[in-house]
């Protein structure tokens, strides 16, 4: 089998680690890669990674190719697949949206964090929120896929098993998350050079955070009641990487929380779940879309303190899309997934 | 006036930045800096900044040389000061120690976390705790200050005003902190190379770290009662800087959060509240003897979040060691303190 | 003595490490900041390591603040400074440019380079070139000063004791020069964001760099004869620091180098010739005003090596900037610039 | 076909790096790794990226595995493949060894650079240095090869076109490189801390490194005769990363130097010659075997320059090795590295 696929808006890195993972995809032939800045540039020109990889060069969106696709993915800013996506579901083309127009499911929500009025909200009912150990059997028949946020994945996998066992009281939960810089994106931006974010540690947006809803709606699904969630997010100076440290007060201090971890995640090849003691590093999901987490309950006390690290730009966006792709044609998950971590 | 001053233990960088800034302070004679791994050797041979700032060479210590300062600090690893301090104080000298000898007043707690006996439990209750924005008078009159850890540094000044104010829950407060590498000192460890630390970000100790108990011991002087307090240290890819973030839960949301920080540390040269909604970087601090603090209430809910930023070299370790000396000895607490952070 | 200093464009980094170092200037009263894009904003909002250090605020240029200041700074982008520096000059104010816009004495040449017409030709005759270490005489006396290029201070240093004496066959000169990102300076700009700049290394303007013809310039100045240079830059995943690497071929391989660099140098307290045999690291100058050399003749041959390291933002402009202001006032060379260098 | 493999010496960044790729090689089965210092150690708790992808544990060497293999890699410290390789030959075993033992032809130029007997001058003859671009047919035969240094690759592949037509001055070549800080090894060491390296650049070794007599035995190969080279290493604040800047002058300023690159390089999957007037990035080649090179002449003049990069890591040690590997075995020279640079 191959699916034929398309990228609109292929020139941030999301796009790029897309490009990236599908070159090497055995069941996927890339079609098509749009941008309306950069058309008819190669892409390997922009990203010399993938010179001898790809011939293609960016096309203007609007030439009929994506209708062509089996599947197309969106990697564009916030708002832009909304635009599109009706059009596509039309045509017949399934797809995967790696931005935030449908992750959300309240429309209200979306609009207050987003800012913009919503073009297709009929849609939001329908998309499929991709976190695929959470929703695998809708995502295979999904026709449209929101991808999790990259915080989101990391903090929700983290949280999943004490919410969906209820072992923690949800009202007082704690992410304190930590992300490497590549997740501001491309765009030039003072406050993201290499002399602002280097050498230098800070939270930002405090006060509210787009994920913060994102993240809420997904526990309160596990928890199947309203949670309280303080998120606060962290830029840390490196480049790939996203560390969760999640806190939350247990209700039942007996349960064997390591046992919990293992039996919840042992089906699934993109969690590990390391030894008890354990503290997970970001480098060593470095290009690799798993999301590795380690359980630990400090002096035996009352605290859980969850640790969850991803690649922000494989299994906090590309990969899980890749992952998701895998699972709405009936691949084998790891399919084009399965190169290690690059260390050190 | 000039105080003649000994370092003992100078060749890791709380000992560089030790004479980094004495060099820079009008009133200060450095005399002796000892090592036993380098005596003989010119401090700027190992250290080139200093190349042109002191012709000392380390030596070894025992030779008398300390006896006849004013001041010794001690940059040493733990367990090396109270072998010799009960001789100085003997000898008239007074003594600063930026290691945890003398920081925790209980002995049996110290000798839980250091793994070792302490060898002069009869100076623990005298050795004042050198947090100065808490004991400045105690200082002015100690023999022996105990210079505060650098996270308890950050921790305990932001969570001194809410705590002294009883405005939160005491027993559920959560410290996440994430430090520079340099925390880690100069000795050689696999885990602190570049390319271990370098592009990664891990939590650490997370079952428990030696600075838990110097930190709630603060924490509960500040309360008066006993705290829960869970701490997480994290290490981040950058030489120097603290980041904690800190979260509890109010039990008063009516009162001004700001103006309860602004009031407590207005009149601390060393401590910088921002603005309300601002975040602190800590290269905001690189080099400089301030913690800069900002108080978030976010969504206007019932939990605050204080995030607190110093140099672990400086505020967390050199710097303040300074700031204690002026105060014993009466000199103006910004002497040789003055220098404006590097930015960028 | 109280000199009156006004800085014009104090956005960047190099305005930023210029009000750094005045501030801790005995002699200095600033008096005016001027930024278009930031006027009317509190220049410590902008740069929070100021914060406390200045009330300033960024004014509009124009309002004639500029011309009641004994000396002015122009920290701005090349263009800017020679639209005002007639008047200034004309109102008696000496001036200082950081820029670009008086360092080549050829007209043709810097409209060649900088590609644009200069608007006062008249002053390049005029203005001396501020590498202290070789005009200072002529600096003391100057209207105007051109305060040299990061790499020209660097190469030129490193070069100058091999051409004055002739030592060096002047055809075949080799400056491979490495800078951290600030060289860039504070705009936005795809290229040097975190994620681009980081974990990279790269040669740029292979072609040719505008700091050739300046550095050129220098060099033929000391050789009294035109000179051959192949100039290479690279960009380095640091942020402050350049380490200029120089070949070249001897014609004299008899001559003591070594004792050549120290007796040229040992006079000038900001040129450090460092021991036989030594390397010098970028760090130890970092927020010093310091060049450190070391020369080299590997394995005896004809070619000599000389690594030449300064701090691009302090002795490569601020730094040299306030050098020459003391000049330039009958100053100690080193007033405000005594601090030692931030390591680790 | 299955290639069944060994690693000796599998803890340090170039083993971890042959496990890397060795495990998405579809032809490799790997069966043992040895380490004296990590006997009975899961590969994977020490290296957490290859959690799931090995179930090795390390193992004493000297238990007979090694010989049941068709292949064995030596990712040792020098000196220690030569004790073993003799016997791993004679049970009919090949051999790629990735440190420096079998590298020089000359055995008394080993011993002065490397300080100690040759355990087996009589193999040095007969070893087939591993450069593939230039001894592919001997490699294909090989019992034994010695895979080259990362900046002997680097330079060689740089100049090899200039010196084997004979376009450049053999008297006078520079090659000015920089390195990753993984270069260093994973060994503890003061200078390779992340406070040391990190922020920081420097040149090291400038009497004589001993990379200087392989390129040189490399380069006067090609040019069949004597060359003069000047090679002075630097280390970079990164992890992964090689960046050759070659300097030489032409004898012939006719010759078109992008048309001979593009001839000598163009049947190689490896070397990727860039447009005219491009720098590479080291970067675009991180995690990937390529090597890729831009070759300038600036302002038309007589100096050629010539950028080369490659990952040290791979191109310059891991990567190269398999791709000898499969020369020696007739496997296509792809097989297993068409993994793409990881970017950013």
């Amino acid at each position: 089998m191959t699916i034929k696929t398309g990228v609109v808006g292929g020139t941030g890195y999301t796009g790029v680690e897309l490009l990236r993972l599908l070159a090497g995809h055995p069941q996927v032939e890339l079609t098509v890669v749009t941008s309306r800045s950069e058309a008819g540039r190669p892409v390997a020109d922009l990203f010399p990674n993938l010179r001898g990889v790809t011939e293609l060069c960016f096309s203007e969106p609007g030439g009929g190719e994506l209708e062509g696709c089996d599947l197309v993915f969106f990697a564009t800013p916030n708002g832009t697949a909304m635009q599109l996506v009706p059009g596509l579901l039309a045509a017949g083309v399934r797809v995967i949206d790696l931005a935030a127009d449908f992750r959300l499911q309240d429309p209200q929500d979306w609009e207050h964090w987003y800012g913009m009025p919503h073009a297709c909200k009929e849609l939001l009912q329908e998309a499929v929120y991709g976190l695929t150990e959470v929703n695998r059997s809708a995502i295979a028949d999904a026709r449209l896929v929101a991808n999790p946020g990259c915080y989101p994945t990391a903090v929700q996998l983290g949280f999943l098993p004490l919410l969906e066992e209820g072992l923690v009281d949800p009202e007082y939960l704690v992410a304190d998350a930590k992300s490497g810089v590549s997740g501001a994106g491309r765009k030039p931006a003072t406050g993201f050079l290499f002399c602002e974010a280097g050498e230098n540690f800070k939270a930002y947006a405090v006060p509210g955070h787009r994920h913060l809803p994102e993240i809420r709606q997904g526990l309160e699904q596990a928890a199947g009641q309203p949670v309280g969630l303080t998120f606060v997010p962290h830029l840390t100076p490196m480049i790939r990487g996203i560390h969760a440290t999640l806190y939350a007060r247990l209700r039942d201090t007996e349960r064997d929380l390591q046992a919990l971890y293992e039996a919840r995640f042992g089906p699934e090849q993109f969690v590990d779940v390391l030894p008890a003691g354990s503290h997970p590093e970001t480098r060593s999901v470095r290009g690799a879309n798993h999301c590795r987490i380690a359980v630990h309950r400090p002096q035996a006390g009352e605290i859980v303190v969850v640790l969850s690290v991803i690649d922000n730009l494989v299994k906090g966006a590309a990969g899980q899309a890749i992952q998701n792709m895998n699972v709405m044609f009936g691949l084998p998950e790891q399919s084009g997934l399965s190169a290690v971590a690059l260390l050190p």
